[in-house]
């Protein structure tokens, strides 16, 4: 079998480009496999902004990604041979495989075992729907910000995969809920087609004058995937005892290694009694099935809008992640692997 | 009947100084009590740190003090005469009048009731050992904080009066703590009087640097009163899931209107699972009779140490507040009104 692989070919110091990444092929004979090894071959690939962070050499949390190894990111495979009854074969499993076609993995070994797809769910929904991006805005979201019905829920990177759940989750708990995205489409999805209450387009709008018109009584939770200047204007918006559930700083993560400025006026955290907390979806790992089961539920009742942003290729892997930080992807951004 | 007071005679721009404070007399001739009132006659003040920033023009959580009006600070004072049940003639209660001799003040009115002292309890002690700063250490640490038996916390501004209360609680509930300090002599107070486990001095070491000495294994708690360059270094050596009680930001409270700078490093924040909450003692008032008892209780078994730095003379006011603010202060600042 032949093994096609994007690797990190070096490490990017400013935004990312074409020429950080490099195509390889290797000859890929696996050893049989050993007790509780599975073979999987990769389906459909999702970026989530997340991976550009472990692309650093600052990178927290997992070492920074190697130099001229498959780039690291999740995708559904499928189980192609198996030593584990967990994960019988033609099952679909997501995993963090990273950018090639095949890799053999031992779950047990693995941070978090890879979950299988339920029946009568397809892939691109497995990784959409009920990927780890709408894992961590339902929990992000329901753990971290605890909004109580009637409240205001404020979701930054609106439009994105984990932002338009977070900002959907937030109606269904009965919360009025403004988003802040980049452009007038975004925007009119937002409210049109997800029910979100308002949208501000902070490529249009001075959101902090426009936070003040639309939370006139203040944000109770901020649910944040952006950080820097959005996360400082959203603070002085904050009801007293509000609480900011950290997803991302996806406004810094396309910056070489810079960090995004952190919050300025940390005299209104604390006179506010603002509660700023960071949360991973891996924390939550207990509860994932009553999540993806409300996932669904919440689908077929249509009160969960989702929008996937497909594309095709394994050639197309580098240019696709790109568009996670040009403001071009909308939806859930996914790649299948033919 | 003539009633000393200082007034806040100008905003200052920069280092508070003396000419921003002014003395003056009126005749304080109340009229008759009404129901619910009290009058009281000041006893001794005590000096917050977050005073000075009530003095700002961008007060937040109460309105600038107002010019040519008494400074607002707390004190205990003694009641003269009551048309108020709950506050007996001779009573001393711990209140907010202000720099001033007397006052009327109808409990009901107040943000918060005046607290009695109770029987036994010197007015120093009932002002230091049971003050306000007490409280904020007490409800700061253990509410916000939830430290844990054996986990590490960190104190900044440990040798003050707040600081030092709850860097020896963190003690009492079974913690590692290491304090950060200015000057030797704070340093070596806190390690061999209040029993800290080590004392970093800000002056003269590198905070950073002395943090991952101290504390390899991260700390789970860092109470700070500091904020800026202290709220940072502390960030970057928080264990995961470590809370962050944020209780003020001195470091910035006597420059002008500018606002520390925030902490920068959120990323970590995030993957690290941190939170950072802002509190106020006001918050937990229904909890306060439980506080005291555990702090005389705490006192009386020797395990609570607390330093009272006690000054004299109304006129001394201005003088004493400014000691905060040089790092001269070293214990519960008070001053006795004779």
């Amino acid at each position: 079998m032949l093994n096609r692989q994007w690797v990190l070919a070096r490490r990017p110091t400013g935004h990312i480009c074409p020429d950080d990444f490099a195509y390889q092929e290797e000859a890929f004979e696996p050893a049989p496999l050993k007790p509780g090894e599975i073979l999987l071959k990769s389906r459909v690939f999702r970026f989530a902004p997340a991976m550009r962070t472990w692309i650093k050499a600052t990178s927290q949390f997992v070492p920074p990604m190697p130099l001229d190894r498959p780039v690291t990111g999740s995708c559904s495979a499928e189980v192609l041979a198996s030593e584990n009854p967990a994960y019988p074969v033609g099952a679909i499993v997501s995993a963090m495989i990273g950018w090639q076609d095949y890799a053999v993995v031992d779950p047990a070994k693995l941070r978090t075992p890879p979950r299988i797809k339920p029946a009568g769910v397809s892939i691109e929904d497995f990784e959409s729907l009920l990927g780890g991006n709408s894992l961590t805005a339902y929990f992000g979201l329901l753990r971290i910000g605890e909004p109580n019905p009637g409240e205001t829920v404020l979701v930054s990177g609106a439009a994105g995969s984990t932002g338009a759940m977070a900002a959907q989750i937030g109606k269904i708990v009965g919360c009025k809920v403004v988003g802040i995205a980049g452009g007038r489409d975004k925007c009119d999805w937002l409210v049109e087609a997800c029910g979100l209450d308002a949208a501000i387009d902070y490529k249009a709008e001075n959101v902090e004058r426009r936070l003040g018109e639309l939370c006139p009584e203040g944000v109770n939770v901020f649910f944040d995937n952006v950080g820097g200047a959005i996360l400082d204007a959203a603070i002085e918006h904050m009801a007293p005892f509000g609480r900011v559930a950290l997803c991302g700083q996806i406004g810094s993560y396309d910056e070489g290694d810079a960090l995004a400025a952190g919050p300025r006026n940390m005299m209104r955290v604390i006179y506010w009694r603002l509660k700023l907390q960071g949360f991973l979806m891996f924390d939550f790992a207990a509860e994932t099935a009553q999540a993806e089961a409300d996932l669904r539920r919440w689908s077929e009742e249509g009160r969960l809008m989702h929008k996937v942003d497909l594309h095709h290729g394994f050639d197309q892997l580098p240019a696709t992640f790109m568009r996670l930080f040009d403001g071009s992807n909308f939806g859930t951004l996914l790649l299948t692997n033919d």
